[in-house]
């Protein structure tokens, strides 16, 4: 029989650092959870990480054959750096893979983690038997990554995949990337939670309003889909909005990539059925006639920690 | 001294068939200019574009070494096919390559137009120095070809970089695609031309209204340019308006796939200076910010006869 081969995925985030050791089947052995110390600088969050594979490493005799690490920020992939991760204090561009190979002498691949959720998709999840795919990220931003011919796209430079910034109305609301109306400033998860506090004050009717606090302080996509399951109209029509919102932007990356398969994963993807349901629909009226019967959507497989799998899957990923 | 070889380039279209004789650097050495029979089904189209093949023939002494067709519908490559183009009678799916190739016994490559033009600017144009850019050709349509790596970018079934039909306001105007909102459905020529007529019935002062007929039957994007240099104020907002249309939909297109050269040509591209210009400027502010810098708008080198020639490169291109 053969060895089994095992790799360690670090989920690099603003407040927390999630580290795992993962099988080659994406099966989580062991986990750990850090304070990312992000306020604090660099060195500080290199501690953290290192601290946290010490610890993975103690719990197991098992032969590591890399390390894979999930970032936000801009990513150079050949020399492992992380610039400007946003909610990262002092950090300008970090040699964070090479820093952490140093101290382990295991391999080290550094990936931003929109790109890593796709490979995650890839090598454990939905996207296993499917060629060319595109991966949405539906979190606090909505993050993308494309698959073609098995392999992740990344451009010129890197940065290929902002799929949450394609614009769905060029004179719609501000988006925080300094353009206007681009997907994520309609369903990004603050931008959402945002807009349904706004409509909750003056409609009063919602079950939403009976399972939050008052204040709403607890409102998330979590609450909205519960509503949603009490047949709450209004929820449902806030799911509904989400997905053509998406499917809009969906219609251009189809219409520009000729890639039918869109896979969708992220906590606003807890939205459910409806939610997918939605997505499928409307992307059906927004393609090309030629891509309308090939269009396929669905769910994430790697759902909880997809973040430690994610990264633990670029050591298994052949680029 | 090598000798030079030559290619013949075939720009088939509604109305007419344009047909030349090309060297390698891109120049024709003769051309001729048939009427396409659309309407008469297939068989005639194909007839006359063997009579045209023939006429060029005869004129020339020169070794052929391939001939390119561009065309528009649904092509399949390896086939050769040319499926349902639109404004053509009675056509189905149509062995167009294999016709042509068994009448002369010389090797034939089929691409569609948009796709043509593009890598007509990768091997003689605006694109030869470059790796990795985006084509848009500004017609009737609005078509596009992306080039990654000095290869044309096909997606999955060859449908990829219908460039026109990107979202820039999901809420919007229809499209004849079916979808609201596409950048076709703004600055497409047909569109374009009937906005600016339902404007001049209420603006009185534009120069443009002193330039055309009275029933503005020959309103053009050259009448709209020629106003512009006479300082119209209309006319360059027309202009203006094209060119942020044409950016909104870029900057979705940049974002996805982090490539940041344009090139853009066909009929309305001739609106100038202020057009690309307007275009730049817009851009810049719509795409993330690492792309930024990056940005380059260039016009298409290939102007007159660029079916031509864009036919013919597709036998220089090695895919």
């Amino acid at each position: 029989m053969p060895k089994k081969k095992y790799a360690i995925g670090v989920d690099l985030g603003g407040t927390s650092i999630k580290i795992g050791l993962v099988d080659e089947q994406g099966k989580i052995k062991f986990k750990t959870t850090l304070d990312s110390n992000s306020s604090l600088g660099p060195k500080h969050v290199i501690k953290q990480i290192k601290h946290g594979i010490k610890s993975v490493l103690k719990e197991t005799n098992y032969e590591i054959i890399g390390i894979g690490i999930g970032a936000p920020g801009t990513i150079k992939l050949k020399k492992g750096t992380v610039e400007d991760p946003p909610n990262f204090t002092g950090w300008g561009r970090v040699h964070l893979g090479k820093q952490i190979e140093k101290e382990f002498n295991i391999k080290v691949y550094v990936e931003n983690d929109a790109n890593a959720a796709a490979i995650g998709e890839l090598i454990y999840g939905a996207g296993k038997k499917i060629n060319s795919f595109i991966m949405i990220t539906l979190g606090t931003g909505v993050g993308g990554g494309i698959i073609i011919n098995k392999k992740i796209y990344r451009g010129e430079v890197g940065g290929g995949g902002e799929l949450g910034h394609v614009t769905i109305d060029a004179n719609g609301v501000p988006c925080k990337c300094g353009s206007i109306g681009c997907v994520e400033a309609y369903i990004g998860n603050n931008y959402l939670i945002e807009n349904v506090k706004r409509d909750l004050s003056k409609n009063s009717n919602s079950k939403i309003k009976k399972l939050c606090r008052k204040d709403f302080s607890d409102l998330s996509p979590k609450i909205i889909f519960e509503a949603s399951q009490l047949n709450d109209e209004y929820a449902k029509s806030i799911i509904q909005k989400t997905g053509r919102c998406l499917a809009f932007g969906l219609g251009s990356i189809v219409n520009i990539l000729d890639i039918t398969t869109i896979v969708i994963g992220g906590g606003v993807a807890g939205f459910g059925e409806l939610l997918f349901e939605t997505v499928e629909n409307t992307l059906c009226t927004r393609v090309m006639k030629p891509f309308r019967k090939r269009i396929v959507v669905l769910p994430a497989k790697l759902k909880n920690e997809a973040g430690i799998k994610g990264a633990s899957a670029l050591v298994f990923y052949k680029s």
